[in-house]
């Protein structure tokens, strides 16, 4: 089944998307309206649409690579922890959205809008912090 | 070490709380202050503090179940689909919340305070909901 969402052509290349890893099996790249910047999404190549109907083991991958993603992330931008979240309602292919955090931080918003890039050099940047945490 | 945490104190039977789900490895049970009704948090019994330090096989296995969970939770509540998310910030033993969402809704608001229950019969009457999901 071809896959026609937004992921599906940012996968293909069709569309342009701020990667920050990428491999065989999955994808992690910025969301274009990050609610923190270094807002980053991670999915599996392979489409699902809800976390319900990931099989058992990529399921199990994908949290193990956003563990190592996390890490990158928190080591990277720096931050002090990522937030985790899955919802699926907006786009119907699974994926977990990974938030930069600090421990200062008081409220704990996640409905949009939020932080947007100042421009294409700022997200840039952030892509780059967090690909240097993987070193 | 000793977890002297609200979750352990939970583990032990030491402060109530209702239940939908346990094994040897595994806690489900309603959080106090849910965002939606049927709101559940899924711990190790094992204490991690951020999802982090989660080895990957227990990783791994915390989302396999917490599926497992979703899927008895959007067939007993019913719900169309469950929110998924961890922070970390609030208790220091990792945990992952899941929240029962309907697609009619249009606003996804995650910061507190939410939807409390009337009364204890009400938060038994989701419990049992709940795990009427897993037959």
């Amino acid at each position: 089944m071809e896959n026609d969402t937004v992921f599906g052509k940012i996968i293909r290349g069709e569309i342009p998307a701020t990667k920050v890893y990428e491999d065989e099996k999955f994808l992690a790249f910025l969301d274009i309206d990050p609610v923190t910047k270094g807002h980053t999404l991670l999915i599996p190549k392979e489409k699902y649409t809800w976390i319900h109907d990931v099989p058992d083991d990529l399921l199990a991958e994908s949290f193990i690579k956003a563990k190592e993603i996390i890490l990158a992330m928190e080591k990277g931008i720096p931050c002090d922890y990522v937030q985790v979240g899955v919802v699926g309602k907006d786009v119907p292919h699974f994926h977990i959205h990974l938030i930069p955090r600090n421990l200062s931080e008081e409220v704990m918003q996640t409905s949009r809008p939020h932080t947007p890039y100042q421009d294409k050099e700022e997200s840039l940047s952030f892509a780059e912090k967090i690909k240097s945490g993987f070193k």
